[in-house]
């Protein structure tokens, strides 16, 4: 199984700086990169000696106006500021309480007071005070108890998406249950039966409830995993558009959270969309080898740098991690990402660390 | 070939009702579900103890607001209205005339009064009084006639949307026919080219025409069926989101027509987008395999549970109804498909009855 | 190598208009088709006497109302006028200048005027004048200077999309490099590491940017070219929904340019979305075969009428032009493509024309 536990818990941000501390001193450009060229007038690099900022000679004499450097400023302060410190983290491993062979998860639906990015703080609809949810990791064939308790004002209730399960088990009040009221807990039961990156989330008032943050990865492990699918790190992307803007894993740019991974490994990243709008994530540097749409193995893998992720969707790719350095990784629909002030909303980085020199 | 018939024309709302009925004294869910869970304070299903509601133990003592309930009344109206009757059914399959061989179509276009759901009565401009207009379903290779008469105060025309038809026949006014007066007639015949789930719709101020009703499907079968393509039943759901709302086949929901089958049939969907913006259609509790894109087969079919629609597209699936129960089947960009007030718009159920014991 | 360079250089609005006189004088359809369906009351056509506008007998004694009459009037007008002279003429082929086995491109940013359709003139900020900036067309494993000049009044960069760079290379302020200030140069320098259909355009500020024109096509050809990919035509067909409107190459109905082949040719397009939305383009007529994915070959080809395009995306399809005539070519998201004024925006059409007869 791959290292996605080092990832997902540990790599706090403080973590972040630290190890990227440890790659600079290494020599690495990691996050490096990202205040190395913050300086506009940095030297030339040694590796590429025809590149690099020079008066243009047949331009004629402007000056960078001051407002030009205001808004590169702003764009600055953004990238530096780059993992920013939020309170909360959502999407985080829950691990199951054990009863009788049963993987038991204990889910509280309420309201909670969000940070998305430095500063600013929203009213969010959450399990267990995340956003998103936190995440379940199971295996083909698991028996899986989930109790939901509701302490929201609205009733609720929860769809597993994506997963086979008998009827009444499927989440949708006046369909296939009653719905969960305020105060009431409610229990699905149900042995796993689809491998996949799937979700949960809330089935009642959805386009309200989800949007304000009733959503959450729901990861189901083969049984039998492909060795060609074999990853090193494993990285669970939910989307959103709705309450809180544009997110990764509820948070926006800079307060989103990088990728971190050594040269040379594999990472399998599961795209998530749980907003009401297509994302068509691009990566630079590297392509993308999509492998599974929505838990299901693509007859043939291919290889794309933008996917376009509806709502609903999930998509699994593998990113064999050759080009060093950090990149941008974000939604390609501009104003998802980026305005006048600079990147928010919809950007990450996935960070390729050079392997040290023995 | 599957018995779509029995479905597309026999299966009126009282049909349904009735039908379920009998399915329900023969001890099978099908849509007793819809209200059997209507009662939040149902009894402990036999076949799964540990579930259903009880008081959450940890939780303080709040009670379930008013608000609350007045809320999940609405959501409830809904769901026990489905199938809801309303005037008027579009998408009913046109028996040709034959005349010397060739199978003659009148389409007329006109403009009616169109109940989307129970009560909200909508001027639409459609075929034949039908909104989609009457499905034409064809072979490979026909000779085809299809006379447009408009009865519009405005011009219009017919174009065969993915049908690789002769030039002339294409019908865009001023680029390979004079536009079709109000009052005029207007002829097209051709002998059908290539098989697969086509669409007829109006290509003459079309944003307005065909966002008014002015569409319907063209399935054209193939000669030699492929015989993994087989499906007990075929249904053709045509998406769109213009002038009517977000309809399937010119119906919102409750008002929406359920797919009926038995346990271990397969169904074969046609999904076509008329609308303006992608629709993300999500099955509950199965898989679709995707077999057909625009009429041509895939080069292998591939899984999904969620099959991202846009505008002028046609996708094949094939849905093994292995799980018993209704199912909900909506686009997940979820303000399509659910407000405050419940459940509208592009929601269905696929309804998969359990066999009778015998 | 396919003969893009005919296409993309040489046919001019004059040139199309002569050559489909030609094309006319020759008994060959083209865009005679456009004029001569343009008259309501055109006699019968020979070869489909059943066809054509008749009396309705069935219908009232409706007269075309002088309304429809204008409003038909406007959408002819729109028809006849294409394709539309305008002002300035994006896409065109870069040659590099050679500077020691390396090809150096020279883009200067600046404001421009952009005449979009006919009379619409908008600010545009332009590389070297055009809108889409030039097409630079190299080939893997070549040695590359791109020499940006920035005459704008903000800073800006340029990220080369899909191309799998060195990280400094890459074009990211303060990310992998310093903004690129007003009045500054700056070089880029690298060996073109992967085959494909990429694009290069701004990365700073860029929803603005990129909105207003910092764009353009990236196309490099492999050095093993597969036979099966041979086209006759190789045409770039970059989509833009920024603040000039809904725009094919930079230019909106009826001044986009047509795409012109002979029967039984093979034309390449290489689909771009530089936009905000996607759009679904939808030929008539023909199917088109789709290749590649972001400049990655598919795993296997696959056929489509219409094609969703996300943006960030690159498609790359075949056109085995089998079917003469004129043929309409728009997205499907009909208010990208007509108004009650007529078609507009992001509508062209592919032109075979029929082989004369000796």
């Amino acid at each position: 199984m791959p290292d996605f536990t080092a990832l997902s818990n540990a790599t706090s941000r403080r973590d972040f700086l630290r190890k990227s501390a440890v790659a600079a001193a290494a020599g690495l450009p990691a996050v490096a990169t990202l205040s190395a060229c913050s300086d506009s007038k940095a030297a030339p690099r040694p590796d590429s000696l025809a590149t690099g900022p020079v008066a243009a000679p047949a331009a004629p004499a402007l000056t960078a106006s001051q407002k030009a450097d205001a808004m590169d400023a702003m764009h600055e302060r953004g990238v530096k500021a780059f993992p920013a410190k939020t309170e909360g983290k959502g999407n985080q491993i829950l691990p199951p309480r054990l009863v009788s062979g049963v993987k038991v998860y204990e889910l509280t639906a309420e309201e909670v007071e969000w940070e998305v990015e430095p500063g600013r703080k929203v009213k969010a609809w959450a399990y267990n005070r995340q956003v998103p949810g936190p995440q379940i990791r199971v295996r083909e064939g698991d028996r899986v108890r989930v109790i939901l308790t509701n302490r929201l004002s609205q009733s609720t209730a929860v769809h597993f998406h994506g997963l086979e399960l008998p009827n009444d088990q499927d989440g949708v009040p006046f369909i296939t249950q009653p719905p969960v009221k305020p105060g009431e807990s409610y229990t699905y039961e149900f042995t796993v039966p689809n491998a996949g990156s799937h979700m949960y989330h809330s089935h009642h008032n959805a386009a309200v409830q989800v949007g304000n943050g009733l959503l959450g990865a729901f990861i189901v492990e083969p049984r039998r995993p492909l060795a060609a699918h074999r990853a090193d790190v494993d990285y669970v992307m939910v989307l959103n558009d709705g309450a809180h803007g544009y997110t990764l894993n509820g948070k926006g740019f800079p307060a989103t959270e990088p990728i971190v991974c050594a040269q040379g490994q594999t990472v399998r990243l599961r795209f998530m969309n749980e907003g009401m709008m297509i994302h068509p994530m691009h990566l630079h540097g590297m392509h993308m080898t999509v492998i599974a749409k929505d838990g299901w193995d693509q007859p043939a893998p291919w290889k794309c740098d933008t996917l376009n992720i509806a709502p609903g969707e999930r998509w699994d790719v593998l990113v064999k991690a050759t080009n060093p350095g950090t990149w941008a990784f974000h939604c390609h629909i501009l104003p998802h990402a980026e305005s006048e002030h600079g990147m928010f909303g919809m950007v990450t980085a996935l960070v390729v660390q050079k392997r040290g020199v023995a």
